[in-house]
C-alpha cells in the first residue's frame, strides 16, 4: 500500500484547523497543521507536503502571500484555498494567483473536502507523471546520443588524417554525417611497390547500420593490403569486382557507391574505376578542369557486374576532388546539373575539403538529409590553381 | 514580423463586443467577434484563435458552457472570462472550470485588457513551446532508437545462426545487449582441412563504439580464414598473438577479452586459448563437469602478451559453455564465487544458450548494466546430460 498523501492545513482558527485535520485523517490522508502563513511556509520547507489547504485571512502572512511565495518556490505544489463565505473577491484573487481550487468555509461536508482535495492530488500526480516521463525521455535520449557520439568519434578516427601526405600528394577530407554516424567514408592505402590507392564510399542508408558496413568494408580492404595481394589485384577493374563479390558474400544487403583510384607516381599515372559514385569526381591539372565521367554499377547489387578502368596521366600540378551524392540533397536550390556545375567550380577554387564544404554551404545545415563525404588530393601549388 | 495574435471576443452585448474588438485591434491584435456561446464555439472550430475573451452570461450557451466544451476539445486554448461586477460567484466558477483569467466589466481601461490578454498569451506560448520541445525530444529519441535498432539487427545478422551445425556439434548462442548494440559477440569458422574454430569476445565498453570494434575484429578473423593462412596460424597461441597485434595496430584503444577454441574432430581434440575471458568456460563430458581455468591477458593491452594453449580430448558426449563477464553484473545476488557455481550448474542443466540465460534469470532485467553473450556447443545427447 502506498504511504498516505500528506496534507498541510494552514489556518489561524485553531478549531477550524483541527476539525479539517481530523476530517482529512478520516479520509485516509496524513494531516499536519500550521497557525499562519509564516509557520505554514516553514512547515512546507521542512516536510514537503503533497498538498496545502490554506485559509486566506490570517495574521503575519495571509493566504495570498503564501500563494505568491509558493508559486515561485514550489510551482508544482497544489494549493487549495479556504475562505469565509461572502469573501468571493479573495477567492478570485487566490485563483488568479495560482490556487488550484477554492473551498467556502464552513466546508459543506466531507464529500466536498474529499472532492476538492482528491481532484487536486490527482492533477498533481498527473503533472508529476508527465514530468517523470519527460525526464526519463531526456535521460534515454542523452544515453543514446552519448553512445552514438562515442561511435562517431571512433568512426572519425578510422578516416585518413586530414592534411596527411600520401605519396607526393596532400589528402584532405570532410565527413558530414546526417546524424551521428555515417554511411559515407574514405580511406587510402599504400602498396609495397610504392603505388597507393584511395577510395570514397557511400554505403546505402545512413546511421549505425551503414556505419557498421563501412567498418567491414574498410577492414576488408585493409586486410587485402596487409595480406600482400599481388600487384594486379589492385587494378581498378579487379579490385572493384572483388569488393563487389565481398559485399554480396556479406549478405547485409547494403549496396555501396564507391570511387576508387590507384596512383603510380613512378609512371605518373592515375588508374580509376567507379562503382556508381556521383557527382563525377573532378580532375584539375595543367589549367584544365574536367569531370571524370565513369558510369558503373554500385557494389553489392549484381554478381555479374564488371567495372571499366580509365587511366589519366598525372601532371605536376594536380587536384582530384570527389564527393558523395548527399551533396545534392544538402546544397540549396537548383537542378542536379546546376549543382554539379557549382560543385565543379567550388572544387576548382577550394584548397582543402574543409574549404570546399564551406564554399558549398554544406556546414550551415544542422539537420542534413543525407551524409556527405568529400575527398581531395592535391599536388603542386594548390593555391596557384585556386587563384588562377 | 510575426502575424498578429488572433483573439475571439464572445459577448451577446454588441456594443461591448465591438468596443473590446476595437481596443484589441488598437493593441495590435487581430480581433473577431461572436454573439453567443454557440456561435463562439463554431468560430473557434473554424478559425482556431490564439485566445478567447468570453462573457459569462449569454443566451443559448453561456460562458461556463463554453469553458466546459473548450476544456475537453482545446485544453491548450487560453480563455479569459469577462463578467459584470458583483457577479463574483460566476468568476469563481469560471476560474475553477479552467478560465485562465478574469476581467470585470466594464473593463477598467486598455492597460487592464492588455495585461490580462498579454499574460495569458505569454503563458500559452510557454506551454506550446514546452510541448514543442517535448515533441522534438520524442522525435529525436525515436530517430536514434530506430537507427540503433537497425544497427542491432545488422549486428545480430553477423552472429552464427542459433542452432546451426558446426562439424558434429550444435551451436546455440544468446546476445543480450545492455542497450541496443553490443560489445560482446561470438563467431565460428571452418578451415579447409576440416578443423573449425570458435570464439567468444567481449570488447571493452558497450554500445555503438564497441559494436564497431566487434565488426572490425570479426572481419579480420574472417579475412584470415578466407585468405587461406596456413594451418599453424590458427593454433590458439599463434592466433591470439596475431589478434593482439592486430588490435594494437588498430589504435582504437579498446581491449578485448576473448576465448578461442579450435576443434580437430579427426583427432578428437579441442585446443583452447584464453585472453582474459571470465567466468571460466565450462566443459562437460563423460559425466564430468569442469571449469577451463586458463588465465591470460586481454587483447589489445600489451604488445608482448603471449598466450598459453591447452588441449582437451573430446568425448562423444560433450558440452562446452562460455559466457562473458557481464553475466556477473546482470545476475541477482551473491558473490562472484557463488555466481560462478550457479553458472556452472545452470550450464550443466541447460540444453541451449537460450535456456541457460533463462535459468540464470538474465532476460528478466530490462535494463542490463552490461552486455552478456553466451556460446554453447553440444555434441551427443545433450538432453541425457541434462537430466543425469
Amino acid at each position: 500500500m502506498p504511504a498516505p498523501k500528506r496534507i498541510l492545513v494552514i489556518d489561524d482558527a485553531d478549531d477550524v484547523r483541527i476539525l479539517v485535520e481530523r476530517q482529512l485523517e478520516r479520509l485516509g490522508y496524513a494531516a499536519d497543521g500550521a497557525a499562519d502563513g509564516v509557520a505554514g511556509l516553514e512547515a512546507i520547507a521542512r516536510s514537503r507536503p503533497d498538498l496545502v489547504l490554506c485559509d486566506l485571512r490570517m495574521p503575519r502572512l495571509d493566504g495570498l502571500g503564501v500563494l505568491s511565495e509558493l508559486r515561485d518556490k514550489y510551482p508544482q505544489l497544489p494549493v487549495v484555498v479556504m475562505s469565509g463565505e461572502g469573501l468571493l473577491q479573495d477567492a478570485v484573487s487566490a485563483l488568479r494567483l495560482g490556487a488550484w481550487d477554492y473551498l467556502s468555509k464552513p466546508i459543506a461536508g466531507m464529500a466536498v473536502l474529499q472532492h476538492a482535495v482528491g481532484k487536486a492530488l490527482e492533477k498533481a500526480e498527473l503533472l508529476a507523471e508527465n514530468q517523470r516521463q519527460r525526464d526519463k525521455l531526456e535521460v534515454l535520449y542523452r544515453e543514446l546520443a552519448d553512445d552514438q557520439d562515442a561511435g562517431r568519434r571512433l568512426q572519425l578516427s578510422l578516416l585518413p588524417e586530414d592534411g596527411m601526405k600520401v605519396g607526393s600528394f596532400t589528402l584532405t577530407r570532410e565527413l558530414l554525417p546526417s546524424s551521428f554516424l555515417s554511411g559515407d567514408f574514405c580511406s587510402t592505402f599504400s602498396l609495397p611497390d610504392g603505388r597507393w590507392g584511395f577510395y570514397l564510399a557511400d554505403v546505402a542508408g545512413h546511421g549505425v547500420p551503414s556505419a557498421l558496413v563501412t567498418v567491414m568494408l574498410r577492414t576488408v580492404v585493409e586486410r587485402w593490403v596487409l595480406e600482400g595481394r599481388d600487384a594486379s589485384f589492385f587494378a581498378p577493374s579487379t579490385f572493384l569486382k572483388a569488393l563487389n563479390h565481398e559485399l554480396l558474400r556479406q549478405r547485409h544487403e547494403k549496396h555501396v557507391a564507391l570511387f576508387y583510384g590507384l596512383v603510380d607516381e613512378s609512371r605518373s599515372v592515375l588508374a580509376c574505376g567507379n562503382a556508381g559514385c556521383f557527382p563525377w569526381p573532378i580532375l584539375q591539372q595543367g589549367g584544365n578542369t574536367f569531370a571524370m565521367e565513369l558510369p558503373g554499377m554500385p557494389l553489392g547489387l549484381m554478381d555479374t557486374a564488371s567495372y571499366d578502368e580509365r587511366t589519366y596521366p598525372l601532371l605536376p600540378d594536380t587536384k582530384f576532388v570527389a564527393c558523395t551524392d548527399g551533396v545534392f540533397d544538402v546544397m540549396d536550390g537548383g537542378s542536379v546539373e546546376e549543382k554539379s556545375r557549382r560543385i565543379a567550380q567550388a572544387a576548382g577554387s577550394s584548397a582543402t575539403a574543409t574549404e570546399l564544404v564551406q564554399v558549398l554551404g554544406l556546414t550551415q545545415h544542422r539537420a542534413r538529409p543525407d551524409d556527405v563525404a568529400v575527398l581531395m588530393l592535391t599536388r603542386g601549388d594548390a593555391h596557384a590553381l585556386r587563384t588562377s
